[in-house]
């Protein structure tokens, strides 16, 4: 970490500053430019907090060389993590789709539902009980009653499920899901990330709306701080200025984030977009960049789904994208 | 709200979606251009979820004509809501300051700040007990200890107080809370707007990191469809591409809030810039843009504060800025 | 377009409002809602200034149904455009890469470079000869001087060339140059689009810092609606939150685009990331994403480049790019 | 500037690149951290291509310490500079209002306007000859006809004029105009820029739609490092995700800027807002961060104005804003 300070910095808030620092284990190592003072510290900079430093008067800027996260960082970790979700690995080569309906609606629609997936080739089966919607007065799914019906699909399936949390108090609810979801909204949702982090589940963790990679790192990072190292990281598209899709699906994260960590990434091509056209070229092209597995969402009607309509597919044309999948997959494995 | 057709929508597509229009109770309004075919629904549209109708796939794009919030809409409720705080006011004409500390740390401390921000002249007294923190390694705040400094301080002192809620699980603990604070990365963490929809304290609201003002007056309609209507809107800065500034504080959202909704809007300039000399420009143009009050951070000894110290006043800093407040306010009340 | 009234709005401006598009050749069409006036225009509307309306005051709100393009829009021109650059062509299933040092240097390395990526099959040679650099203090290109060194790598090779303008005034020194280059920063300095729109030379539109889709095909319209409708569009990325790369590359753009234009859409990865490493990756999702064609820089010595160093590609680096894109193209044609 | 190296780098690239750092003049100031080696230069860094260093493959990051700016920079020119226009001073204390219509369209026109801003107390007046606009089809200004226009009404009124140039080949037409404006769109057409720079005419140089502070302050340096240091800074409002606003008008760029730079810098409420309600919160928000003037669109007939309207004043509205600008900033003098 380089501490720049303000050239009219007075001499003993500088001195404290340097003391406060070495009493913190840090090592300091001082440099003198034409028009600026600053110093390095050397040791484990990931635990200070900018904050504490730029609060001292004396501090023009500060400049971080360590990235701030140590168990979600390649650095210390170079080898691909890959997650064990009862059986069923994803990362370090082992790709995953997971395949259901936006919200679980009936009994009818998640057995169908499942039963597609699962004959296409999905490896997971996901469906919301408890949905986020921007309104009030949107449907906010059946909650424990959805849970439910998922269950049930997952035993005449076979499938493992993933299905999202919205609140730590519902956590006993979630005994017999195998992959806990937290979504973009909740990406930040301190509490409820430290909860996770106390659980053996291994959970799915979507970027915030509009988080940047570090920030998804470091709440990585609080679920791994824990004691719960199986993360699964999961790129569905960023907010900019562009109206013409409803996220803009940034692909670059999945080699930028397999550079600075060894977790495991995916993509939901159908949350990124919002349209169904665009989830194919949006999957391909995210098996292309290196992603470890697809998020994918299929109704076996979209024109009547309670939710995400637009970008859901039919379970026909999921299993034609599910066939390209598989030849997109084993392509790029021997290229 | 209008919907567009596809050129070559199916007739029997367009049929049912009418068909299910009118049964939802809804007149149609049907028009033919010249490369497109629409029809407008005519009803209280603001329940309809855009993508229910998106979902079809006769439907090419949807235009919404009316906001989707209705309690928090000013075409509902013409006249500024003034929200009562155990007997201080805020909106339609009453302006308040809310100062204290980022994070409550001593019992010093605390007692400290709230006399010199109740001396200068604060209406409320803030300081945080629970911190979202990006780092799960950063100082989280003293929980329930911290409350309990906070409620000294408030009788100590006689100023109601504000501070933030990331748990609803933690709400128990806010009963002698004046004012409840929902942080921006909170701002869609919809189970707890449920929940405190269903409470009788006055919840004040900060917009999300990249939150839409439709989004906020979203938000802020959770609440108040719960039954809740004491909210208390507060910019703090959106999230841009500019890295000079913390966030960039949008005043514009005080003169567009004021025209769509009838709630009160405070500004935070200590978060929106996280830099000192930030505050006291950006608090007086929040003045001048129409705002009805400020939350500004004030520590005894910022640079050894254990959160946001860059940003924090000193205490004679905030009677000093206090004093141009003042001034300020009255100037702007007459012109 | 949908032009939505004012609650309050005076009769008399809503006739003359009327009356005005009636006299402009629209047809009207009426719509009265439970809380809402609007009408509806019938007719070309793509030439319609929005703000002429907008400034109204009995307008409220204007929503445009057609898009503003015509010459761009697929709609009037359903099948791809192919551009046939001096007879090398693109689009409709034309695949070109195009690649060459950032910045034109020197003789040897132009020769360098150019039979390098001629080896490896690259179907453009590309150079800039004027940079468009943030710092005056930069490296600005060699000019003239460059523009020769490129034409004398044109003659040796015989790849077609492809290099920026950034004024007027340079246009007839690009006579013998192929393809003619509007950077990011110029997508929308109309004076130079409307000079290039008056030639018949093919151009090379990138898309703009952060321009919308919307705009970048208005701009390509510019151009068209002069008369040369030989435009091809380069996504480069755009502007975000997001500090780990220079650009975040939005690769939704090609099946968007490909959706309301006809005109071929390549990509440039090196730009885009800014980083070495994110090349490959993101030049294989863009061919998954249906790319018409790819622009790679390459330098003989990326260490001593004179620009853009980080993220160019030395001549081996890039002949294992093209194996790869080749095989890649083969496969999604397939596919 | 902060060089820090690859954990694997290689000894002799390392060597090489201190060399050729130690040839251009630095001198090295080399530290070994616990996971990090890096060194700093010392010396005048503001001339150096961060991509030169980058590109050595050696290279992990950059840390930029000094500001890239020179002339700009307020650290080599503490005072405030005012800038002359024919008399009128910016800059420093003196503060201006620059109103008139966005487009010059009839004689009527501006000999209306003119008056009326000039007796409302306008310092400048304003009108665009040239006018870039989004689509090829809406009115693009009367160019040289439109600049006569100007210059009549600047004589019968006595106003210093600012007019907005699009093309360096126009400038010969701007002999007689006081202050020449560059546009958003324009900000890093870097041609023009240096144009400017070889003139003695003030600029008015208005923020780049996406452009950060530093971005425009080295936009700035193009004028000024060719000898033209009469630069004044206008914000106009940022590219956001929000949509309800045309752009985020950024206060915090007039105290951030006026830290890091001596230059005036004016704001255009009308351009950022797009909204004619909002210019006069926005105006008075503005002179209360500490803005040096304004820029106002005035119409007389906004309903008809041929570009702009629904943001324009009329000669009453500006009257009135004109007697709470003096007012307020009287007021702000004092505070």
């Amino acid at each position: 970490m380089i501490i720049i300070l303000k050239q009219n910095a007075k001499e003993e808030q500088v001195r404290e500053l340097k003391e406060s620092m070495r009493n913190q284990g840090f090592d300091i190592h001082e440099s003198t430019g034409a028009n600026t003072n600053l110093f390095g510290l050397i040791g484990d900079t990931s635990i200070i907090d900018e904050d504490l430093v730029m609060a001292n008067d004396a501090v023009e800027a500060v400049r971080r060389i360590q990235e701030p996260y140590k168990k979600a960082n390649r650095q210390f970790h170079p080898t691909d993590s890959v997650v064990d979700v009862n059986g069923v690995k994803i990362g370090g080569g082992h790709f995953q789709v997971m395949a259901g309906p936006c919200s679980i609606e009936t009994k009818e629609q998640m057995t169908s539902v499942a039963n597609s997936v699962k004959d296409a080739g999905a490896g997971f089966l996901r469906g919301g009980a408890f949905k986020p919607r921007t309104s009030p007065y949107a449907f906010q799914g059946l909650h424990d009653e959805g849970l439910k019906l998922l269950l049930e699909a997952k035993r005449a399936t076979g499938l493992p499920v993933v299905t999202e949390i919205m609140d730590p108090r519902d956590l006993p609810l979630f005994d017999d899901v195998d992959l806990i979801q937290v979504g973009a909204r909740n990406m930040q949702n301190f509490e409820l990330l430290k909860e996770l982090g106390k659980t053996n589940k291994p959970v799915l963790l979507k970027r915030g709306l509009a988080a940047t990679m570090q920030e998804w790192l470091m709440s990585a990072e609080y679920i791994m701080a824990g004691g719960n190292e199986d993360v699964i990281l999961c790129e569905r598209g960023i907010r900019t200025y562009e109206t013409a899709v409803r996220n803009t699906l940034d692909l670059s994260a999945i080699p930028v984030i397999k550079k600075k960590s060894h977790l495991p990434v995916i993509v939901d091509p159908s949350h990124a977009t919002g349209v169904r056209d665009l989830v194919e070229p949006m999957a391909l092209a995210a098996i292309a960049a290196g992603a470890d597995g697809l998020m994918v969402e299929v109704h076996n009607n979209p024109a009547k789904a309670l939710c995400d309509g637009p970008q859901s597919l039919t379970p026909d044309a999921f299993n034609d994208l599910m066939k390209k999948v598989n030849k997109t997959r084993t392509f790029f494995e021997t290229l």
